[in-house]
């Protein structure tokens, strides 16, 4: 076989901070400590990553986590109307019940009101 | 020499996310990309991790940074005097200046007011 058909390793995604968008809006701060092994985790977190998309007034959403740390997870919304219908989504409601069971040490969950954002991007050469 | 005196290997911290304040408090979102190489990032980090601990009104910090992703800092505070304090101070400013030229791609900052907020914590068996 030739190696000229070695498949293209695909290039990692670009990890790009939600912008800064019009105040105010509204973050919903998830900041997390998990227990040991996945649970089914990640399969959730995609799907429900998937899920608030469809919200009318959902503007993004930002993560990360220190391996054997902390979870961040920041979701923008563009006012409490939109917050509101994700926290009462029925299968986003699942999830967090499941998660409390099974996937999280403890968390804290800070909803706030943005006032002022800006943003910085590194000028090109 | 005795393998007695082998120095104890310290143990990793535990993560432990910032706790619910009592509402209204701010939340100052700071979401990055890194560039390349350290640049002396950590020693600052550092640094700027003790000295905020010395504003008046801070209440705590939570970080988070996947590998080759974004970052997440999240700094508390109990009012905006406080983060006034805190963006005047001439150390932090510098390490800015020094930021934007050298260790950010990329950043977001929003200045958010917390309106509710509360805690999770695992039952111990």
């Amino acid at each position: 076989m030739s190696d000229h058909f070695i498949a293209p390793v695909a290039a990692a995604p670009v990890a790009e901070p939600v912008g800064a968008h019009e105040p105010p809006y509204y973050a919903v701060v998830f900041t997390s400590v998990r227990t040991e092994g996945d649970n089914g985790y990640d399969e959730t977190a995609e799907r429900m990553g998937e899920l608030v998309k469809e919200i009318p007034g959902f503007l993004g959403e930002d993560a990360a986590r220190t391996p054997g740390g902390l979870g961040i997870t920041i979701a923008y919304f563009r006012d409490e109307a939109a917050i509101d219908e994700w926290r009462h989504h029925v299968e986003h409601q699942a999830a967090k019940k499941y998660g409390r069971a099974h996937w999280y040490e403890r968390y804290t969950l800070h909803i706030a009101k943005v006032e002022h954002s800006h943003g910085f991007e590194r000028a090109r050469g």
